[in-house]
């Protein structure tokens, strides 16, 4: 088998095999096959585009490029979550100790953030004693004694899409839907759990800028989980302004905590819930999502989840007061700057990307992998779309130790504020269930 | 400016502008870009094609890329001719000193033969002291005073398309016309004569195997050499067998001085007339092509273009006496084998492509380009499509030194040749001619 005839074969639009997809994998990550033939083979596929049976078989070859995570120690059905990334984005946090009260197995791998999009393990990170480096067998073990465990990725973990992400990164391939589907699909099916829920993310500040694109993003990924034997589902939500309230690590972890209190913003609760009920679904905890809504807002009020975070975090290494006084625990920043409103009027745009950047550029995210962050700072929004403001009230407050690139993220934050004089409708966080 | 930009633009099937092709070219000659973005854009090329304002700006840029020959000194109308490479094409020694004894100043820069094609500097070298690397002093004040010089390429010319080329060569990018069209026509352009000629193959032997996609390839030519200032014409000619019955270096020599005399094969001497007529028209010695083949005849049939040989030869340090005496002064093989017919009938099949590859195996070209070449070996037809020919009857004949891959070479000549019980149509040695 030739490299070359590879790329020949796909750039005359014919479908590639298993043993094609297999040999390009394998070789690329050995070295073999030289950067400048994949980035050929890339741009092939990019134009050509995908089958979806090629996308499946793409994405097992990535997959099987690395280690694959073995969770049959851990008895149950194992579901894992994952969404495509938006501006705060909290919901980890809330999902893994709500859907471990309900009694189904959370052994979840989850990443750092970079560029305006923020990561778990950072978020988890600004919780004082907090340890998100578990060996295997610390997190098997964890899993099997207290139902739940969160840790950075361990292993060599689908070195096949790192590699070809990378390259992708430099040769215009990111933007094509069989790609970006493969590349995330290989990390989670390599993870182990048995079931996967997608939070597929639509919007201004996601990947996916409209519905359309989400949706076929959407049914790829299903169509990948199912077709490799993981019970899969896909829920589509907005991200045209931020989830919740906080950007920010400890500000996250704190609003977090309000919502496994009950006391969260509304639109970031509703999403733990719809995405709590279709773990629930996946996990045969209930027969179907207006069932598993009911647990997950029993699971919330009687407490019980609050409960399963304080063990969560306490077994972890984490100081386990946080949940009753997050006040004391979490880290502050130095000072606070609100940013008031010029006019009277309703809110009709708040750019998430925009203000990710923000809340990165105040320390609160990475513009380069090897950039440090700053737990206690970023930006609350005091204000999210369709409501009501008067001149001179706080839109958003930001949270300051570094005085640095403050001009800067003042400014991003302040493009990304629309105030108008009609009243716009407040977007519907859920816009759709793929199943 | 990004090549990150540049390959997106042409990936969603936008045309480039003259600033981004020799964005590209130049950065990618200087290192600046890497091989992995150049493969992405070509593959994007490839797929999406370049428009013919696209492909005049590409060819441009990598003639630009590196030097570009001053002809200037040569007072007159100066006509290159070019090849698109066939099996026993020796067309360049007969033309060069028939155009010269026109009047029409011949300053050519040739090249050397790979695979199944052989270049006209390697068969110049078998005439014992022929020296084809010249230096520009010696190669301009040669065509001034006897009015014709050959010469290896000379400086750095087109080193944009050299680092494509190979690049294209491992990245199934080969096969595009704009891309070939550009590929040719930047170094023709560069090396500085005011009207070009091409010669565009085909058939089984050439890179073109249908006359549509030969007439497209030669049709873009022409569109790049006009819009460029170069008053440019093509002849598409046939390669479905051998030109010639001689295929090999001293061989060669042999039929083109032949040829020269008025005695050589039909098919040969046809097209060395009619690329001559088009020489002659393009140099403004006559109106039309008519007038040109009877110009072209009586050069020949005076002595002339023979005696211009003779001169050209000597000047190059060559030894003059070939021209009379080809038997004594080229170097012959020790052995030579006949290949028989085995049955009556008619030749209806002589795959140039395998012939050239067989002359390649018994010495005459290189399968890489370190090869040496022996000058005295290869292969003379003794039959041509449509002759008849008898049981036992020599078909061709191997002229050997070295019986290494005798055995191979045999074969594959003798799965060249087919005869058939129906006699088939001789075809015609000229297609078309595109002004």
């Amino acid at each position: 088998m030739r490299m070359y005839d590879i790329i020949k074969k796909k750039r005359d639009n014919r479908a590639l095999d298993y043993k094609e997809y297999k040999f390009f994998i394998d070789e690329y990550v050995a070295g073999r096959v030289p950067d400048y033939q994949a980035a050929a083979l890339l741009m092939a596929i990019f134009i050509r585009q995908l089958s979806k049976e090629e996308t499946v078989m793409l994405t097992k070859c990535m997959m099987e490029s690395g280690d694959c995570i073995d969770l049959t120690a851990i008895p149950g059905v194992k579901v894992d979550k994952h969404s495509t990334g938006g501006v705060g984005d909290k919901t980890s946090m809330v999902l893994a100790p709500l859907i471990a009260a309900a009694g189904i197995p959370v052994a979840k791998m989850s990443g750092r953030g970079l560029g305006h999009t923020g990561g778990t393990i950072d978020k988890l990170e600004s919780i004082p004693g907090f340890r998100t480096e578990l060996t295997t067998g610390e997190f098997i073990d964890s899993v099997k004694r207290i139902g739940v465990a969160i840790t950075g990725q361990t292993g060599n973990i689908a070195p096949g899409d790192k590699k070809l992400y990378a390259l992708r990164d430099v040769t215009a391939t990111i933007d094509n839907i069989s790609l970006i589907a493969s590349s995330i699909m290989s990390k989670k099916l390599a993870a182990g759990a048995d079931c996967i829920l997608l939070d597929v993310k639509v919007g201004s500040g996601a990947f996916m800028k409209d519905i359309k694109g989400a949706e076929e993003l959407a049914n790829t990924m299903v169509l990948i989980g199912n077709s490799s034997g993981r019970k899969t589902m896909a829920v589509i939500s907005d991200m045209n302004q931020p989830l919740g309230n906080a950007v920010g690590n400890a500000l996250e972890v704190r609003e977090a905590i309000d919502t496994l209190k009950g006391k969260g913003p509304e639109d970031f609760s509703v999403l733990c819930i719809e995405l709590g009920a279709a773990m629930l679904v996946l996990g045969e905890k209930v027969k179907d999502m207006e069932q598993g809504r009911e647990l997950a807002r029993h699971l919330i009020s009687s407490g019980k989840a609050g409960e399963k975070f304080v063990r969560f975090v306490e077994n972890q290494g984490g100081d386990p007061r946080v949940f009753e006084n997050h006040n004391e625990i979490l880290p502050k920043s130095k000072e606070q700057l609100e940013i008031m409103a010029e006019n009277h009027g309703y809110i009709s745009g708040l750019d998430a990307e925009r203000i990710g950047i923000g809340a990165m550029l105040l320390g609160a995210g990475r513009s380069r992998k090897e950039d440090r962050i700053d737990p206690a700072v970023g930006i609350v929004m005091n204000k999210k779309l369709g409501q009501p403001v008067r001149k001179g009230e706080s839109i958003a407050t930001l949270h300051i130790n570094d005085r640095e690139n403050l001009e800067q993220a003042v400014q991003l934050l302040r493009s990304s504020i629309t105030v108008s004089e009609r009243q716009a409708a407040n977007p519907e966080i859920i816009k759709r269930i793929i199943e």
